[in-house]
């Protein structure tokens, strides 16, 4: 038989599939509860007003035909009406550009801006899916750590002062996945002014923005500066399913990125897209909609973080998750979360280790946990699970 | 401001955009019949059906969740089920692979099977798609020509004999876009044969094959070897807008396109995975639909043919028009069509330079018709204005 590409396992070794998703087979069995998952809630996903956006998408028939590569028009229009109001200025239809979801922006982005061995700047830990394209693109990766503030923006300074010059510094700046924090409104200004002063693309990759708990987040990154790009997505707060995800972007990237997508795909899909449009449109019951998402999971988020202080007390430092669909919990002493990966699946609970997002840290003392599906008491049981797993064995 | 990587540029050259997509919007004027499009009509796709299956699928929430990369679990087992039955032997579920449109599977593929420099055989003329994806993955084309029992198989022979070691070797082997022929089971088998003698991938791209006038086409090549890697879709026979297309492929390559999935768009939708499976599980609803597309399409097909042949005689060779969605006219003299294009679009027609789809050959006296979207008469009065342009000035 003949043989796969020559070079093929070599790339295939640099795309590993993510321990992540690997991890979510062996938790599926129904007496772990999954905090490693990283899935929206589905029970809040809007079926019923779906199913009506539908049934109106279905009245034309031309929703059935394919449709422009950079996306539905109408819906390219109301992402733009909502992306000029996030971002304080007029965005025009040519700088929105629909993909199949917010990876597939990222996917595109790392061939139209890197040639192999540009380099590319990510947080550690990273948000995997983001350092997996990069890997494919066959970038240099340096990575910068967060703290509660975000992204240490200090030490990119460093580095450029060093001599580096990346091509795209890539940073999820809301409620990051894996770790829970979001950057602040100074360090969003510094980030952007380094990318002004040495010319280096900023991707602002921004799913989880309209998550938060307490306080909106502060403006985005794209609002200090033009060599932003900013991705979004409906994923998070309307369904995976519709496969919604945006970029916002100058013009000559969105049409680089326009030649890529008709060779990737050709188009989305005209129903998929007006569902959505229809929906984001809709903005007195999406306010409602989402304000809803908020109070769930900003509730269950608090009972985590609430039960792991009480079971660990100075063992552990987690994030205050203040939005977003991750804690980020470390241990202060040597503990192995990696290790300790089997004997917690044995107690029912699941996690992912903070090795799986790591880049030059290890992260072995840490683990993400997901709060999205479970009420509070099972995330409490959760946590009386965990404190059995690693030997916390107090009554609760 | 930042710049776009630096072989963008030329990497963009490769991908400019096609030429048939630049014509779709000129020839969008409602006064001009359009037979340069290649769109499915949308009067024919099932509307209501498909509506019936969106209620359907949104009774279960979880068709709003992400979904596996390799496809939704239930639409691989109907799509298994359906390729077993066309291929003769029983098709695992592991070697069925769900894409966003078979662009998809062809852009995935490209990556998996091709290095840079590796040498890809195409049809000449060919599906500029799967130009478009060569191109970009950096092959190196070679062409082999069609005539009326599809790809010159003999020609493939002698360049295999030359020494040549494509990779890959690319045919639409039903109905070919836009060259309208069908490779003969001869053939077929002959192209399986040169695979498994020279180990190269056949990629067997066959989203037409359905669309039969008068009798099923032959075989696909994917029956003789297991060297074929067969592609088909959804689009042409139900709805573009389900984005649904498939792969069947030895195990190892569908776990190598999954990786790089992963990577692309993470997964497809669950939601147009369901009705798309729906739909072609209901297998006599299905029999009935696809026959009321055949007989629509077969009956424009031949009055384009006829009107060709009684106003242009001599002077054009067309294509029968045995299935499919297109018709190749040739002038048998030195007419230009290229040259010709904007003339007709003044004369209320438009079609496709032969041109466009030219890798070695020029093709400047062809041109493809799409007959697909036109009722008989609408389509004789498209052939009275190309006699206009073309100067055969006869009364009809």
């Amino acid at each position: 038989m003949s043989p796969v590409s020559p070079s093929l396992s070599h790339r295939l070794d640099g795309l590993r599939s993510s321990a992540i998703r690997d991890l979510l087979t062996l938790t599926e069995r129904p007496e772990v509860i999954g905090l490693a998952g990283g899935l929206p809630d589905e029970q809040l996903m809007p079926r019923d007003r779906i199913a009506r956006a539908a049934e109106a998408a279905l009245a034309d028939r031309s929703r059935l035909q394919y449709t422009q590569s950079a996306g539905w028009g109408p819906l390219r229009e109301v992402l733009a009406a909502r992306e000029s109001a996030r971002l304080g200025r007029a965005v025009p239809i040519a700088e929105v550009f629909v993909t199949h979801g917010s990876q597939q922006a990222l996917s595109l982005l790392g061939e139209v801006l890197l040639d192999p061995g540009a380099l590319v700047v990510v947080e550690d830990p990273a948000y995997v899916g983001a350092l997996q394209v990069f890997r494919a693109a066959g970038a240099r990766i340096a990575s910068v750590p967060l703290d509660a503030e975000g992204m240490r923006v200090d030490l990119l300074a460093e580095l450029l002062e060093r001599g580096e010059r990346p091509a795209v510094v890539h940073t999820v700046s809301n409620f990051h996945n894996p770790r829970g924090v979001t950057m602040s409104a100074r360090r969003r200004a510094e980030l952007a002014g380094l990318a002004d002063r040495y010319g280096f693309w900023v991707i602002e990759d921004d799913p989880y923005g309209e998550l938060w708990f307490d306080r909106p987040a502060a403006e985005p990154v794209a609002t200090y500066s033009p060599n932003v790009i900013r991705l979004s997505s409906a994923s998070k707060i309307l369904a995976p399913s519709l496969r919604a995800g945006w970029m916002v972007a100058p013009d000559r990237v969105c049409r680089a990125v326009e030649l890529l997508k008709q060779g990737a795909d050709l188009c989305g899909s005209a129903l998929t897209q007006q569902i959505t449009a229809d929906l984001l449109a809709d903005t007195d019951w999406l306010a409602a909609h989402v304000n809803t998402v908020r109070s769930n999971y900003g509730e269950r988020a608090k009972a985590l973080v609430g039960a792991l202080r009480e079971r660990f007390g100075n063992r552990i430092v987690s994030t205050d998750a203040t939005g977003g669909m991750f804690v980020w919990a470390s241990f202060t002493d040597d503990t192995d979360t990696a290790r300790s990966l089997s004997r917690a699946v044995e107690h029912g609970v699941a996690y992912v280790p903070g090795s799986a997002f790591a880049v030059d840290s290890d992260y072995r003392s840490a683990m993400r946990l997901c709060f999205t599906t479970f009420d509070a008491p099972t995330l409490r049981e959760a946590v009386d699970r965990l404190a059995r797993t690693f030997g916390e064995e107090r009554d609760g």
